[in-house]
């Protein structure tokens, strides 16, 4: 143990230096990491009578927000909701907690992500962990078979957080589901539909949503040799086919899972593949893959759903990939995944994806789980992260609405340039003078002077930018 | 243990009666009471394969909002955030759980009820109990000491639930607050104000704001001779008066907590007067009162807050109360509490008061406890309680939607007669053929024919209704 005043020297240097990097705006991450020294330190040097012996803070994993961040966040949200309405859904609200048997064996190796409530006497509760378990509660106990219904509400998961690149414990998900018996694969196609004209509203950059079915790759699993028992797990495998090379995930099934090699290599013939709707035509001619049941009857939906996303105007957007699994125990059917793409470094290369930032599925089991005679209602949903989109449009407006150290015109007219700001207002003595506001145009550099009770009209008539924080 | 046939028929006849209970629309409390007996015979009962194991409920205290819940969710909102804006509070939101030690010492009595998770490696957290406390840790850990906020966020309260009077367990809080250091009783002013606003403008009848101040209570308890240790609890003790009678109240203090008779007299002459300023008044006269410090400072700010409320044309719906005793620990300063009327039964009765549906008070120590150096922001602020008034309008709305089992015009008009509803659309033979729409006053019984187009700006013309769910 270090004497105490060369350890209150330690804290007041490394206070300073987390100070510093909070000044220089550090990654979020850094600064947890220093913040965490400091607090290892303080506890070396023991409690202190004259402060407050706990530490200011929000639980790990979990954020504020500002009224700047709630400006933010309540313009995502109208993009998000205006959508889900044009498509005709109802909004519901479910409690944040719900019996802990609810959500037990609905969520396969992620169950221990969940959060517990502590037993105080009474029902053993825990955090919900995502709006799809409560909504197959609510149609069950309701004895709903038939609504469209959105949902836009705070989940739970106890998970490594990682906090600049938008992954929380406490997180906005924004569910839009469709439950009942319709023709095949309509639903499914609006969810995808939604999906494209959300994020396209948004402006975040481009995307792709990746396409699957769970009976292709239970289909897939059987005909390459997988044992019954190892689908789940084997698919949890290929699931990490988006964040490292097929030799790891070849090493994780034979290596850490005892899958024979030639049955991975199988498998890996397949899930390298993605295209479009030609993709689907040839695995229909695969003549060991067309004659399973299961993987069949995918296909044959899936070239189904592709003539509707044509009709819907999105299929460019779509690709089917046979690497997608999904992590969640209950999809039947159709899953997808949005990602955005980095545009690629190079003219020639692809694009990047950086991450998901919406996802779902048919999950046609779930409500028959707790309905008291098992009575099953079809059901096909979706869920956009909003954490990833939130510090997306942050970053944008803070480039945005950053004041300059320097306030001459020159350099402000140089920072519209070089940051893509459109337009410029104006307000000089002479303008004053006038009532005017001089309006430039930063592309074209010209001028013009309008009267201060038309600028917003003319600001609005020039600028479509539909997410415009002011 | 009884025999199984037998008891599988105690749990049949059971079954039924809850079936019939909520056929019959019974209270809340008796179909939970019923179902309790229920699922206690079919725990004596054992398992049952083919059955799912476990109850299809949300918890207790808790409910799902239906798309028609939402709706009346969502327009009290906005009546009550417009309010906020108009006033100039910005929005924040926070956690819903915080570190347990952030809601330590904070709450009195009634840390009891706090909700805790469990205890999965990492920090030990707890659901936040309130907004105030998790704003009072805010305006600390971002150094602010200037802010109007407004927070609508759902808080957790391990209560004995009360659903069909509006009391759960997760409900809703809607809250504003001043922090800073601004001219004595200008922030408590609005804050009256913006309470009597928004209760005015949700149309759930007459109310009343009772009004004390904590440092009249304690100068109160100091000359009545209660003794220092026992302020707090004494205080919990007064604050029962608006539920039972003074005797009841008077019987705890001496029989429970030890108080000597002839002070909780003397508390007695004090807690049973309420009035406007002119009891303000008539006690800074009062020759024990005026003599304590904390006391005389209380009536004064009294004194000019009523001035400010009279200037603000709400003094009438204000009652100085010197029984409101508030049971959170951290109020410093005035504290009120707004109440429902019923109206009195007979004439010259006075009006009853049915419930708190709005609260706050002055805290100005709170933020102190989380600084580090202990530096103190003045903070005072209300909360609305949402929960009773969702169920007020939604009773309305159930008589104002209801369909008649006879759909015969007379029958109609009549129920519209009775249960106050202005105006009555009529669209019959005729008016389709001449796209009209016949507009009945119901009050004055005149009808006119408005063109279709025009119906629904005749509509909103005659009526001034800010809260209208279609």
């Amino acid at each position: 143990m270090a004497d105490r005043a060369a350890l209150e020297d330690l804290v007041r240097v490394q206070g300073e230096r987390v100070r510093g990097l909070k000044q220089q705006k550090a990654s979020a991450e850094q600064i947890e990491e220093e913040v965490a020294k400091l607090l290892k330190l303080k506890a070396q040097l023991g409690p202190d009578e004259g402060k407050p012996k706990f530490v200011l803070k929000t639980p790990k994993g979990t954020r504020d927000y500002s009224p700047r961040q709630m400006a933010v966040r309540e313009k995502v949200f109208d993009v998000i909701i205006s959508c889900f309405k044009r498509h005709g859904a109802e909004v519901i609200d479910t409690p944040v907690f719900e019996l802990k048997e609810t959500l037990t064996g609905k969520y396969g190796e992620d169950s221990k992500l969940i959060y517990d409530l502590k037993d105080q006497g009474g029902e053993l509760l825990s955090l919900r962990y995502d709006l799809t378990v409560p909504f197959a509660r609510y149609l069950a106990m309701n004895k709903l078979t038939n609504i469209k219904r959105y949902h836009i509400a705070k989940v739970y998961r106890r998970d490594n957080p990682a906090m600049t690149r938008g992954r929380y414990r406490e997180f906005y998900q924004c569910d839009f589901d469709i439950a009942g018996q319709f023709d095949p694969m309509l639903p499914d196609a609006e969810c995808l539909k939604i999906m494209c004209e959300i994020l396209s509203s948004l402006q975040i950059g481009d995307f792709l949503v990746k396409v699957n079915d769970r009976r292709i790759l239970d289909g897939m699993f059987a005909i390459c040799g997988v044992p019954d028992s190892k689908f789940r797990t084997i698919c949890s495998s290929v699931d990490k086919l988006d964040k490292v090379s097929w030799e790891e995930v070849k090493n994780e099934m034979v290596g850490e899972k005892g899958l024979a090699p030639e049955v991975a290599d199988r498998i890996g013939d397949y899930v390298q593949q993605h295209g479009g709707v030609s993709l689907v035509e040839q695995l229909l001619q695969d003549p060991k893959l067309s004659q399973n049941k299961q993987a069949l009857e995918g296909l044959g939906d899936l070239k189904l759903l592709f003539e509707y996303l044509t009709l819907f105007g999105i299929a460019d957007k779509i690709s089917f990939d046979l690497s997608l699994a999904r992590g969640l125990d209950y999809y039947t059917g159709v899953i997808y995944e949005a990602v955005l793409l980095q545009p690629p470094a190079r003219a020639g290369e692809e694009p990047l994806g950086v991450g998901s930032v919406a996802a779902g599925g048919r999950y046609d089991g779930l409500v028959g789980m707790f309905d008291p005679k098992g009575r099953k209602v079809p059901c096909v949903g979706l869920s956009i992260g909003v954490e990833r989109i939130f510090s997306i449009v942050e970053q944008r407006l803070e480039a945005e609405l950053l004041y300059k150290k320097n306030p001459k015109l020159l350099n402000q007219l140089q920072y519209c340039e070089e940051t893509g700001i459109p337009l410029v207002a104006i307000i000089g003595e002479q303008e004053l003078k006038d009532g005017v506001i001089k309006l430039r145009s930063v592309a074209s550099r010209e001028e013009v002077d309008v009267r201060r009770e038309d600028l917003v009209e003319e600001i609005k008539r020039r600028t479509s930018q539909p997410l415009c924080i002011c």
